[in-house]
């Protein structure tokens, strides 16, 4: 099995996985959360969104969150923005990294936008080029890159016109989000075949969501094609918009066990993970999903005295 | 991506999986369940087990069940028998195939079979001879073939010096236990390399507990060497004695979705699987942890009318 000996894992969950939370959680309780998060050996923590807080009131306090979390050298906390108004917001809050999206399909791009994806195009240019003159790095999100909840399953070619472009404007990585969690590894490879042929594994990153407990699988097959960068939420935070109800994003303590115990290294300590998911688990008032917190609860530990 | 086109499922739920159920089922709601596993494509199924009562009450009923669920034809209805004196009563009541069982390891073995290794091959010597003369074939759990929970790490040629011996024993086939759920793709693909110097894929079979989440990518790699038998429990059922409320077995219908998305045949029909996971959910008066299961719940569909 040929695998990297060393992966970054990026976590989303204050962003990607509270976003999904209907109950408002406390701008404090996000501070206290991510500084936690800053202590694990995480190096990448997406804190939130600039998106207009009528489409997301639990994170209409991002600005309030990068002025108030402990920020750590060497840790980059980056932040989603859907346009000019939502980057000139993130900068204000000096986001060290701000992170573009958009869909593979017409079907979620239109959904989630309110644009095809021609008319995204213009947009996320004009972002990535101001948030480049102001030297921050930019990230691309592209959704629904294997299946699509209103068109079905998405063909690689156009997952790579859609990267074309983003990686034309200037992006520094793709983040490749499996948003539905319906793939499975012979679509991975399929994709990241067609992908690879252009593009660098090294600015490629993986996001999968774990609906129906693929995730893993879907990682060790993008691990043996080359990919070293996985997005993850702690606690497996993110539920699913499509099957309210069911699993979120996979599980950054799941990922953790898994990864340690294929000799690749993250830099993250699994036991300062599993403190800071209690602490989310605690302040949302509800048990988390993962594997990890399962046994964790099942081993009746105290890890917060 | 090199894949077999077919796999076969074997469902251990009644066994495996309802052994860890505290909470006595009565026989009729076992029969029930085993007969609607009858009509999901399944073409084995391991109903009971022939130990000693004392030793796993829940299973106390084997003969009564064996006696009286609806036997499809095309379905194999095995039992597990520890000794020759299980094996005659699973004889009586007609098991289609009997299954011996031991560890890799001395910890695990000890504390299951309360003998040695060495100990316990003539036992099972004998069981396999007297069952190969009724005319029955003999399937073999190695349990513990990655971990033991008392002496860590196994190593494949522990695995492979038990294999030999079962093998020259005459059984039929091998079912190799992740039994605590603790191993990754790479410990796999060890393992198997080990193994497939020496036995041919068609008499391996593998036998994963979810505890971590690894289970399905666990299978994938399986998959990828060429194994193509695989045991799974309806629901996920199975629990982790050595962490208790912890995952059981991979859940039989999350391993069909995955296999029916990757172009793999296992002749088994998902919704029926529901049909069926949801009968037992009902009966052991909780929700199975399944991640189909979740996706069904949250759909809010009703699948018995």
């Amino acid at each position: 099995m040929k695998l990297p000996k060393k992966v970054t894992i990026k976590e989303v969950g204050p962003r990607d996985g509270l976003q999904n939370e209907k109950q408002l959680i406390l701008t404090e309780d996000k501070v206290n959360w991510i500084n936690s998060l800053s202590e694990t050996g995480l190096s990448y923590i997406e804190v939130s969104s600039f998106v207009h807080p009528k489409w997301i009131p639990q994170l209409a306090d991002a600005a309030d969150v990068l002025r108030k979390i402990k920020r750590n050298q060497g840790i980059t906390y980056a932040a989603l923005v859907p346009n000019i108004k939502g980057l000139d917001r993130a900068l204000e809050m000096n986001a060290d990294e701000v992170s573009v999206f958009m869909s593979a399909s017409e079907g979620h791009n239109l959904s989630n936008i309110n644009k095809t994806i021609d008319e995204t195009y213009p947009v996320l240019a004009e972002v990535v080029r101001e948030a480049k003159m102001a030297g921050k790095t930019v990230r691309g999100y592209v959704s629904t890159v294997i299946a699509c909840p209103y068109d079905g399953l998405v063909e690689p070619h156009q997952v790579k016109k859609v990267a074309d472009r983003l990686f034309a404007m200037g992006v520094d990585e793709l983040s490749l989000g499996e948003t539905i969690g319906v793939g499975v590894p012979t679509q991975v490879e399929r994709l990241l075949e067609e992908l690879l042929r252009e593009f660098p594994s090294s600015q490629l990153a993986m996001h999968f969501h774990d609906t129906r407990g693929t995730a893993l699988a879907n990682i060790v097959k993008s691990l043996e094609m080359g990919i070293t960068t996985f997005d993850s939420a702690l606690g497996g935070l993110g539920g699913c918009p499509y099957a309210k109800g069911a699993s979120g994003n996979v599980a950054t303590e799941d990922l953790i066990y898994m990864l340690h115990e294929m000799g690749i290294e993250t830099g993250i300590d699994l036991d300062a993970a599993l403190k800071s998911a209690q602490l989310i688990e605690r302040t949302l008032g509800k048990e988390l999903k993962s594997r990890q917190m399962e046994i964790f609860r099942a081993e009746g530990k105290e890890r917060i005295s």
